[in-house]
């Protein structure tokens, strides 16, 4: 079979280390995983209540318009319900965007490290790849980014916060984006850490929407709302723009289950407050612990923090494995010489400092 | 935006009506959805009983590999666990396929009408589509397409039972139509509708993917399990074409629940005997109705059957609305004088075939 041939180079994707395996393969009892970026606080009360009311008709194909999620959604954004558009995660719809808008002969510009989706779906659709290394303080190199667009970019990516360093694009520097980009070059802002953004800093990105019709903002329920295992993420655009993610979007792509408890997550707005000061908090301790630890880091607008490392990232992955706790290398995110770590509870946090500094004492 | 040429041309899926708009639209307080082939008899009690068990940890990703799923499937078919890949129904593996073969340049060939996603996921991977009409008793046309096979033929589609029609490839047409078509041309055999196949005429299609590199066979917990709402399909097929469909398979694409509750469906044999017996029965009780009102069906190896009118499918679909029973118009599936029905219960039946019987003597 003829397989495209880009493909012949590429891997089916890695995932973060399952607890049950780091378990057997430790002979532990206790795992902390904070590799994964997931919400250290669970998810919503609310929703946990209401899922065993919503397992009556799993016979019946969910809604795939995902009408009553999608009009509350629209209400709380306050944008037209054809602006929307539901993927399986986030994720799916950064595959949306690359089949309805890349093929041979055009290309898309995006930092690196960054998501490493946006690279992925761009080369399963035969489109070339401009990767503009961030600037060394972890930021988007937004300028060199411009300079790189040319006639044949269609699609542009921007994560803020950007996993894996966390450093936010500003207000003003998307407008000043936008403004500088050509208008028919979409622009995807990737904001699946959104929740997390210190409030005085939101750059309110949505309310852009409305101006630049090339701007697609991405959001997922897999993070904040700690939702991640049943897989609801979503896109703000254009009408024209979601019109054409639609077509490309599968007919079911969500389930029933899961729609509903998105919905539902989105009215726990304490549950979201809770999950956000506690972060800005344990984060910060978390950072005076590192430089206590004479460690640098990326500024983080996310509930991880990159930390650089006079060691390989996998030197102290693996140490700190075997003390139960599962971060994630940068040497599989593009950094070698660090670990990204999810912000967890403040008692998690405190055991992970301590076992680092072990860790250095004999590094 | 640029958005591909190809999709100026295409909309987004349209689902068939969904029971609560129905509800609304014509006052009624029951309705009989026989529009999207769902088990009439929901889906396993063990199931249903789990999944509240399930969802302690949500905001933990899911197991991307299903490996629990994954395991127990390899070991029900006899075969190995790389040659399996698991989508949110088959429809997404659908997608994978088209994404890991077609491109422009390329061409697929298919049956019409057959299974509308072949021909959408194909178009927007730019390959050009070689459609094969049916024979006129609504079997494939196998020689005429053999015969379109040609240099740039990458994949061809086999929907057996053929949805709308319902005709079954037998086995023997099946290693006839594999030894013939070039070896390096991809065939896919979707079975969604495997478990309805009367027994005596199982093609036995797995035993068939050791033998032909070139096979993929595409099945579903969406139908005869009753798991639509919950989104899982899988293929079976070579280590290598199932390798090139996990790269282009999203990292997380089934929920938890999803998988353990297919894992646990999997094991309640008694419960697809029960929704295959039921089926049979009801299929041939229908037919003998169809057969007194004078009106002519294709054979159905599904739990549907295609039911051809002297009138358009849109008059039948619109009446039987009216009645509180949605069915599928052929309109809408490239078969304007018919009515796709799904077999639903022996009394669901019965009643809909009094309505069809009213319709018939005033129209």
């Amino acid at each position: 079979m003829q397989a495209k041939q880009v493909l012949k180079g590429m891997t089916p994707y890695t995932p973060g280390k399952q607890i049950e395996d780091v378990k057997k393969e430790f002979g532990l009892t206790k795992i902390v995983k904070l590799a994964s970026n997931e919400n250290p606080y669970g998810y919503s009360g609310k929703v946990k209540e209401a899922i065993p009311t919503m397992i009556d008709h799993l016979e019946i194909y969910p809604d795939g318009y995902a009408a009553q999620l999608r009009d509350k959604l629209a209400t709380t954004l306050g944008v037209d319900e054809k602006q929307l558009v539901f993927g399986c995660g986030s994720d799916e719809i950064i595959d949306f965007i690359c089949r309805s808008y890349l093929e041979k002969g055009t290309n898309t510009v995006m930092a690196t490290p960054t998501f490493p989706q946006y690279k992925h779906n761009a080369l399963i659709q035969g489109a070339d790849i401009v990767e503009v290394p961030l600037l060394e303080s972890g930021y988007h190199d937004l300028e060199a980014m411009l300079e790189k667009v040319n006639k044949q970019t269609r699609v542009v990516w921007l994560c803020s916060p950007n996993n894996p360093t966390g450093s936010l694009i500003s207000c003003e520097q998307l407008v000043h984006f936008l403004d500088t980009c050509p208008s028919d070059v979409l622009v995807v802002l990737d904001e699946a850490y959104y929740e997390y953004i210190e409030r005085e800093k939101d750059p309110d990105s949505i309310s852009l929407v409305s101006t630049y019709n090339n701007l697609v903002v991405l959001r997922t329920f897999s993070k904040a709302y700690g939702l991640a295992n049943l897989r609801v993420g979503y896109g703000v655009a254009s009408e024209e723009v979601a019109t054409y993610l639609n077509i490309t979007r599968g007919p079911f792509n969500t389930t029933s289950i899961s729609q509903l408890s998105a919905s539902i997550a989105l009215d726990d707005e304490a549950f979201i407050q809770h999950s956000y000061e506690e972060n800005v908090k344990n984060k910060q301790t978390f950072m005076d612990e590192c430089k206590a630890l004479g460690l640098d880091y990326y500024d983080s607008e996310g509930n991880f923090l990159f930390v650089k490392l006079p060691t390989s990232g996998d030197a102290l992955f693996e140490y700190l494995m075997t003390k139960g706790f599962i971060v994630r290398s940068g040497e599989a995110l593009g950094h070698p010489n660090g670990v990204r770590i999810t912000i967890g509870s403040a008692e998690q946090m405190k055991e992970l400092a301590a076992h680092m500094k072990e860790f250095l004492a004999a590094n």
